[in-house]
Parts: C-alpha cells; sequence; structure tokens
C-alpha cells in the first residue's frame, strides 16, 4: 500500500513536472528532464545529503519506468490533462504526505535525530519542485506563496509526537499522511499562506 | 589516447565556458569558476550522485592544472578565439563523446544497470553546461534547442548493443565515439533539433 | 575561541540570509530557507564534495539552533538591523576567514592536496551566498563585483606557506584569519575589485 502510493506520487509528480515544463518552451528532452527532476529531485537531494549513494533511483529502475510512462501521456494528452486538474492535485496532495513520510524513514534508519529528520521528510516532498523551478529560471514558488513546506514539517512534528505514545506503524503512517493531506486540502481551499515580510527601509 | 581525448574534452569545455562567461559582465573569479563548472561540472555531479568521493577532479589535480591553462589561454587570446570558431565546435563534439563514454564507465565499474549508466553518460557530458547556465541565471541551453544530449543517450544504447556483440573493448569505444561525433556534426549541419512542445489551452 | 568564532560566523550569515531574502518577497518559509542556505550551504556542498556525510550539521544540531535563533530575531528586528549594517560587516568578515580555515581542516583531514584545501576553504566561505543567490534567481554576487572569493584563496595560500615553517597551530590559524579579514576590509574600504572582462568581437 505504502509502496503504491509512493508509485502514484512519483508518477502524478512526473506529470506535474511535465505540465510545468510546457509553459517553458522547452524541447522534449528539456520536458523530460523536468519531469525527472520534480519527481525524483527531493529524494535525490536527500540521499545526497545522507550519504546514500549510488542514489534510490540508480537503484530501482520502476522509478525511472514510471517516469517515462509518465512522461509520455502527460505529453501525449496534455490538452486533456486541464480537465483532470482536480484529481491531478489530489493526487499530488497524496504525493505530499507519501514523500514527508518516506523522507522522515530514510533520515529514522541513518539514525538522525527527528529534526533532521523533519528536515528530510520536508527536503523529499519539497525539493524537487525547487530544482524544478530553479531549471526553469524562477524564484521557487513554495518560497513565495505555499503553505506546502509547512504542511510537511508540521506533519513531520506530528509523527514524532504519535511515536512516543508508541501507537503502532500502522495507524502512525496512517493518521500522520491523513493528517498532512487534509491539513494542505484546507490551506489551499481556505488560502492559508505564510506571511510575505516586506523590508522597508 | 583515451586520457589523452579526455584531457582535450576538459581543456576544451573550459575554454567554452570562459567564452560563455565573457558575455556575462562576471569578473575574473566568476569566469573561472564559469570555466571550471562548464569542464567539471557534470563528472561532479556524476561522482556525488554514485558516492564516488572525493570527486574526481580532488584526486587527480591535472584536470585542475588543465582549467587554469583554458582558462589564462581564453582570457587572453578571448578576441582571437572567434576564429578558431569552427575547431572550437570540433573539440566541444570530441569532448562530447569522451566525456560520454567516461560516464558510462563509472556506472559500469559500480556496477548499475545499463540505463543507468547512458544516463551517467549524459549527465557528464551535458550537465557542465547546465550548472553553467543555472549560474549564469539562464534555461540551460541544452533543454531548449539542443540535440545535445540525445546524442549522448543514442550513444549509449549503441555502446550496450556493441558490447552485447562480444566486440572488444577498442573497438566499442573507437565505434561509439565516432558514432556520437559523426550525428552531432550532422545534427548541427542539417539543423536538427527536438520538437518544442507548446501547451495550449 | 574557534569554536566560538565559527558559531559567530553562522548565526551572521543566517541573519545576513534573512536580510537578502526580504528583499525578494518571499514568504517565511522561503526567508528562513534562505538564511539556511546562507549560512550553511557552503559548508553542505563542501561536505557532499568530499563524501562527508550525513553533511555537517545534520550530526551536530546546535548550527540548526543558531540559524532559527539568528533567523528569529533578523525577522522581528528586521527594521533595527539596518543601523547595525557596519557590526554586521565585520561580523560577515570574521565569518568569511572562519568558514575558510574550517574548510581547509577538512581538506586536511581528508589527506587532499593544498590546492583542493584552498578550493574547499574557498566554497565553504563563498558557495552558501552563491546558493542563496540561485535560489533567488539571481547571478552570485561574488561573480561579479567582490574581492570576496579572492581573500579565500589568498588566505588559503598563506595558511599552507605559514605551515611550511613549522609555525605553531594558533600561531597559525590567528595570522590566517587576521590576514583575511584585514585583507577584506582594506579590500571594501579602497574598493579592490577584479577586473570584469568584457567581449568585444
Amino acid at each position: 500500500m505504502f509502496q503504491l502510493l509512493d508509485f502514484i506520487g512519483t508518477f502524478v509528480f512526473a506529470v506535474s513536472g511535465v505540465l510545468t515544463a510546457l509553459n517553458k518552451k522547452l524541447d522534449l528532452f528539456g520536458v523530460f528532464i523536468i519531469a525527472f527532476v520534480t519527481a525524483l529531485g527531493g529524494g535525490t537531494l536527500r540521499d545526497i545529503l545522507i550519504g546514500r549513494t549510488p542514489v534510490g533511483w540508480m537503484q530501482n529502475l520502476q522509478y525511472v519506468y514510471l517516469i517515462v510512462i509518465g512522461f509520455i501521456i502527460a505529453v501525449v494528452f496534455r490538452k486533456k490533462l486541464d480537465r483532470l486538474r482536480i484529481s491531478m492535485f489530489l493526487f499530488d496532495t497524496i504525493g505530499l504526505g507519501i514523500f514527508t513520510l518516506i523522507g522522515l524513514e530514510k533520515g529514522i534508519e541513518k539514525g538522525l535525530h527527528p529534526i533532521i529528520c523533519i528536515a528530510l521528510g520536508t527536503i523529499t516532498a519539497t525539493f524537487g519542485g525547487v530544482i524544478r523551478d530553479i531549471l526553469c529560471n524562477e524564484i521557487p514558488v513554495i518560497f513565495r506563496r505555499e503553505i506546502y513546506a509547512t504542511v510537511c514539517l508540521l506533519g513531520g512534528v506530528l509523527f514524532f509526537i504519535l511515536q512516543e505514545c508508541n501507537i503502532n506503524d500502522d495507524a502512525l503512517y496512517l493518521i500522520t499522511s491523513l493528517f498532512m493531506i487534509i491539513l494542505r486540502l484546507l490551506a489551499v481551499r481556505n488560502k492559508w499562506y505564510l506571511p510575505t515580510l516586506h523590508h522597508k527601509v
């Protein structure tokens, strides 16, 4: 189940990467790289930071195949995908939750401090988008007007609180991911943003 | 021979990095970093991804010296290098082929899957330019209008097909690199580009 | 003493990251990431390049706490910090010297060649700012009009010259860091810049 959701997350992130890249007049190779980076960039950065090399996707080709499939589908059906915007958003939100949990897990495996694990969860879920935006020559969208990363951080905090309570693993993963998914949906619905600070001299 | 071509590739990539940086009003340090990154950025990223650290150029200073020499020559003779544009392009194309083969080799050494090895070859040959463009605040040129990366990918595929046929190593390297060099020359001569997709809603 | 200065350097770099980010209309999360990256990005890149993973700050949370404190202070007192511009600049310069020495040390620990150690010192001191500028979608300021990196390079050269002279470690660190601090102050006071090359065809 967990694995399946991870695959769905990867696939959806790849599709959303294609849709972003299509607005940038890139060629097919460029679009593919953006799709790849959106889906696997966060996990790749996490693996590099903790020294888990060769990085994950080099040892499990299923992720690469999924991105190729997502890439092809998104390119072929690019005009129809607009109608699926709401389903896409839902999958993207599920991906956010799953990717955060996977990042948390990798940190725990390495015996790192909970704060670092939460950071790794957030990096896994958000830095694919950050690298995508850098490659597309834009200030990363999650630095500007999103509560995206905050959802990961809060989800990570909840994870460790629940773990302290000794609840079983299945419930732990289920509650944490549902919390993140619902929080994100509420945030988007109610337009919750982090404040933007202005620096007036 | 292989080593010599690798050195030529590094040198030429450094020179081409200088020429790119000169259009950007950078100071000497900035120009040097761009030259360095153009020449060694792809291999550095490859080494980081597969966990081959300290990364290559830290263990073989000849690459660093070559870039310093390339940097000095390019800065001093920058006005005359325009006349050498065709020779430069030829060396750059040779560098492309060699760098791809080197990336393939490092992947094979690590026992990675052929698809990952091809990705590593392509990263080695192209991501120096990608990092250069990011540092210069531009969308990477190979994402927009180049068949550059495609040449690496096809060269990598040919490499593994030939290897399956059990031909000897010398012939394998020679044929694969000649194939990439000729393909690139044909692509530029005949203006073969990958299609650019537009996303009309 | 050394440790204390390292902490001061980290803190000041975090504050200066906040001040840069405030001009970019980022939200609080974006500002925090920019502060983090400015303070720890150089050391993180260095650790990744030499394979010292999990990277430094993951194993010593004091750096993370310092950045959080620096972030909060800078955000709360952002309007008053302008008056402290000179003190800030002084601390930033001290940070530059300290970070260079720390980078040198990590390279020596790994048994790398002095030239590579000097490169690592420079990367530690300057690439936090480079990554910050990339995330903010600007050409890195140290590539354009700063003698910043040159100070690190010269400091590194002096370090190895003094080491050859067999002076004791305390004097070695003190002289090298004072040299870099004074050189930087002189450079800013007298507006010493590296030449910018223009490429006229």
